[in-house]
């Protein structure tokens, strides 16, 4: 019986790395297509999420098994519920790249007046977050985790940032006022995501200590 | 068998109508907070989005059980697969309460320079959505959920005039701009909700026709 369910232990970890995959390439897609005003690429990002979503009930179904089935305690029991939890982040991160693909469409019709560079800084931070945190969850890595939840703050700082300067812009013209408060709603989405990569990496240091530190 | 089938649908639909109730007033504390900058009250619709993730979930393993075990076809398994989509948009309805909320406490330290009456006109508007879109549901009332649909027009237009308005305040005045941008954001989750209740009563014409109008 162990050894099954040392399997389908294994089983869940690959699911999970699978998943952590699908997130990374949406917010890919989602940037990629934000950068460019590629449309195309953006509708793409938007229908990506239902397999997203389906990975999520997969892996549900798996832990629900595991959790009838196997009845976990102690370190099985953390790890298997701390699953449970990480992947309802890892499908709003899907969400929300799927967010900034809908501002993409709906900012396709103008050039950028604002370059995005300030964004694809929040973009590159909140990819590296969650490649981090799901890394953090495969390896048992807690100092991985901590520094996730340290990164957090440098988005934040990020997102205050390009906050403030849109907000100077929007105050020296009211010209550019619709396209800087679309990507003012990007930058939230990117901040948003941090948040749910530091979630994640809680749900780490969950997995491993059994308390949450919030 | 098919009496208990009755039955359960009976109580799906029960469990659905709590649901809608629950969100109804996820979505008053959400506003009742925000207007006036009651911290505490904000706090408790974060917290209250716990009961409504757990009300989803209840649903959920009801909907499942159903499927599982009485193997419905047609109008009922219609029913019952959009009683699950329904459910996801209502439980992202309960979250953007809690994004509400979130936005509520950041906005607390200081008096509003921005009357929030065009807020609460989205507000309102947006709860009538919900509320709506529920009762469609529960009555099979197609022509309500259409009413439903074209009410999300309304709630976009207030959503660009409140997006207007708060561009031009910003650009008179770089002083507001940061509560200006936070009170966008409130307004743009209250757009959301509006997406989910439309979505919500799509599942509606869904479950009656069998086909999704988009």
């Amino acid at each position: 019986m162990r050894n099954r369910f040392d399997r389908q232990l294994e089983q869940l970890n690959n699911e999970l790395i699978q998943m952590g995959s699908m997130i990374e390439h949406a917010i890919e897609m989602a940037v990629s297509a934000l950068v460019n005003q590629d449309t195309e690429k953006a509708k793409e990002a938007m229908a990506y999420d239902v397999e997203i979503d389906h990975q999520e009930r997969d892996i549900e179904s798996l832990c629900m098994k595991l959790l009838l089935q196997q009845q976990p305690v102690a370190r099985d029991l953390r790890l298997i519920s701390a699953a449970l939890k990480m992947i309802t982040d890892m499908e709003r991160i899907g969400d929300h790249a799927g967010d900034i693909s809908e501002m993409t469409l709906l900012m396709s019709d103008e050039p950028y007046i604002i370059s995005p560079e300030e964004i694809q800084g929040m973009a590159k931070e909140t990819t590296d977050m969650v490649i981090k945190s799901i890394d953090a969850f495969v390896k048992r890595d807690m100092e991985l985790a901590k520094k996730v939840i340290a990164q957090d703050d440098v988005v934040d700082d990020l997102f205050m940032k390009v906050k403030q300067d849109l907000i100077q812009m929007i105050n020296k013209s009211a010209e550019n006022g619709e396209q800087a408060a679309d990507i003012l709603m990007v930058a939230k989405y990117f901040e948003r995501i941090g948040d749910h990569a530091t979630n994640i990496a809680e749900w780490v240091i969950y997995s491993i200590t059994g308390s949450h530190i919030d």
